[in-house]
This record gives structure tokens, C-alpha cells and sequence, in this order.
């Protein structure tokens, strides 16, 4: 993706679009495009995750993949993106591993997209984003659900240990600690964080706990 | 946060820094931060959560809340982040309703940041974003860890149906379906998906099934 690519990278390779608009910044780092710094080299995995998918479009291109999605017009169509941005965040994706560019026509030669293992592996963080936007901002009620297909029930996902299936309870059973790769300063910061992750919580009361029942994690 | 905020909004609030730039740009519809459209109408769930949390440094700042983070200069500290734009996605943040901006201090005046209901039910999205993050891009081992202090082992989260503790098998047992709030369009493009998320897929080799096994969802 663009991280780092520098100014260059955030000039459309279609400059003389009829449409074109002519924009001036003043901005001591340029627009947020440019001002990104890479979070590559933070040793926080979830840092690291967002440098593959922190972009905008990121996610739901790869949401339309896991929905089926292949080739580069469908994923126009289904999203309304402009090419060159769509162009762009595809071969981030694909830079990134998390896709993968495959000839599906020799002539006229065209390609297709498809998820690769890392791509896949993705599907957890969707299915959490699903699960969270319903709980949150569907005041009509949901518009997609996950369903089991032999019982046709809905199905509320629960992040679980995977070892013995016990619901994940952070900052209670369940802490954040440093690995074995952690540098100082992920230790330091994770020693010293107070809440909700990385400490036991004060004694909860009957309420909050409640609440958490039957929500993923 | 930003969303259909205009130009004006991409333009910094302190213009006469020592290291000011122009940047000019030729563009059809202008940088990614003006050419973003709103995800907020879509009736897709994670279309309407990046729409919360999609902007660059939105989840990482949420991170630092669950770590215990509440002070504005602790967050600009921690992130490395311009003050300019931490107050942004700060506001944003309160103003989707995931922080609540909280006065700390009458004499003087000062403010703290936490997280709200909402905002703490973006959990198990940060969880699988840190789970998918060691388990795709730590080659050199993971930096951070899930650890259950009652046994002190590691951890990794997986995605279970609350109601039964059955791992979710999206594309096999679980599938995505158009929930009561869908419109006509949701539910055609929920009809047409062909893969990973809707569908049975077809017999799966043992090989996949067993890489999955042990993984989120």
C-alpha cells in the first residue's frame, strides 16, 4: 500500500480526466495521504495489521473477495470506486500478499484477484467488524446476519480460547503480555498500561458482566 | 471523523509552521481524504464500522484506550502522532460515540478520553486484528500475546457461536444471509456472492480444514 511511498504516490495517474480539479494544500505534512508514517516497523501486531488494511478501501475489497468478488470491474461496480484508487489498493493487496494476481484469459490477456492464505486468515477481523457494526449502528435491525445453515438460527460470534473454548474475558482472566519478541519498549508500555487489557479490572460488578454476556469477547 | 466533511476539513488548522509545504495536486476528484464517500448509508455492517474506525490512526488510538490511555498529551506521546490531527480523530471518535470527552480538572480546564459502551465493544476486533497480526507478519516472533493468568499459556482467540461454542465454519456450517433490515440490493448481492462467506464451498480438501483448525473463525 502507499505507506511511505511519498507524495508521488498520491498523484492519480490520470491527471487530464475532464474532471479534473486543481487542489492546493497548505499543511506542514501534506494531507494525510502523505503524512502517514509507516506503522510497519511498530512491533504491535495489531499496528502491523492495519499498515496491509488501514486504508480506506482495504477492507471492503477484501470483504467483496471473501463474498466472491474477482475481477477488477466487479469490484468496481460493487464498491463505485474510481479505477485509479481501485487500482491502486488492489495492487497494495497484492504487494501486501494478502491477494493474488492471477491470468484468468490469455487473449485478450485479463486478470483476477483472488484471496490468497494471509487473505483468508482475515476473515475473523470481518466477521468481528460485522458482529460489532450490528450490535452498534443497525437501529433498523440487521441487514446481514451470520446464520447456521442446520439449525437456520442466527449466530452471535464469541471470540474463544481455542484450546479449552472458554469466552476470552479481558483485563480478568485474560491479559495482554509481552512475547518473546517483544523489544523494551513493548514491554515498558505493556507493563505499564492500566486497563482493560493488561490488568485485572476492579472487581467488576454483576452489571458490566452481564452486558459482556453473550458478546464476542 | 471526516466523512463528507469537504475540502475545508483537510486543511490543517495551523498553517504557519516553520516546515509549511504546498502541495499541489491534480486530481479528478481529489486526494483519498476528499474523495472519500460516506460509508455510513451502506446497510453493510463493516461498511458502516470502517465509517467509525477506518481512518489510519482511528484504531490505534481506540488501542491505546483499552491499554489505559486517556490524556490528550499521553496519546499524542504514545502515537507520535501531530497534534492537529489526534485532536481530529479524537473528536471524531467522541463524536461516533466510542470516547467520551470527560473534564478532569476545573483549574485548570483539562479533559480526558474514554471509552464509551461502544467503545469498548470494539474489542474483539482489536483482538483479531492482534491475532491475525502475530500470526501473519511477526516472523520474528510475536511481540505481544494473549495469556490466560490462571495458566499463564498463550492464547489464541478463535470465533465460536455463542449459543453452543461451535467454531464458526463460514462457507460451510455458517453462512451469511440477509438479516429483517435488508433492502433489495443487500439481499442481491448477498444472493450472487459465490464464496468463502455465503455459500457452501465445495468438498474441502482435509489439508485447509486442518490449516484451519486452531484458527479464529
Amino acid at each position: 500500500m502507499g505507506a511511505g511511498s511519498g507524495p508521488a504516490a498520491t498523484i492519480p495517474d490520470r491527471p487530464t480526466l475532464p474532471n479534473v480539479g486543481i487542489i492546493i494544500m497548505f499543511s506542514p505534512n501534506g494531507p494525510d495521504d502523505m503524512q502517514r508514517k509507516t506503522f510497519r516497523n511498530m512491533q504491535c501486531p495489531i499496528a502491523r495489521s492495519l499498515e496491509r488494511v488501514g486504508e480506506w478501501w482495504s477492507i471492503l475489497i477484501l470483504r467483496d473477495a471473501f463474498y466472491g468478488t474477482k475481477r477488477f470491474d466487479e469490484f468496481q461496480r460493487n464498491l463505485d470506486i474510481a479505477p485509479n484508487m481501485l487500482t491502486r489498493r488492489l495492487n497494495g493487496l497484492v504487494e501486501e500478499g494478502l491477494l493474488e494476481k492471477r491470468q484468468y484469459s490469455e487473449r485478450p490477456p485479463r486478470y483476477e484477484y483472488v484471496l490468497t492464505d494471509c487473505g483468508r486468515d482475515f476473515r475473523p477481523v470481518l466477521l468481528a467488524l460485522l458482529a460489532w457494526g450490528n450490535r452498534n449502528f443497525a437501529p433498523e435491525g440487521p441487514s446481514v446476519q451470520i446464520v447456521d445453515r442446520e439449525t437456520g438460527k442466527v449466530v452471535e460470534p464469541m471470540l474463544v480460547d481455542t484450546e479449552n473454548g472458554e469466552p476470552l474475558q479481558m483485563g480478568r482472566r485474560h491479559v495482554l503480555r509481552a512475547g518473546p519478541a517483544a523489544d523494551e519498549s513493548t514491554r515498558a508500555r505493556l507493563s505499564s498500561a492500566t486497563s482493560h487489557m493488561t490488568t485485572a479490572a476492579p472487581a467488576a460488578p454483576a452489571a458490566p458482566l452481564a452486558r459482556e454476556a453473550g458478546k464476542v469477547a
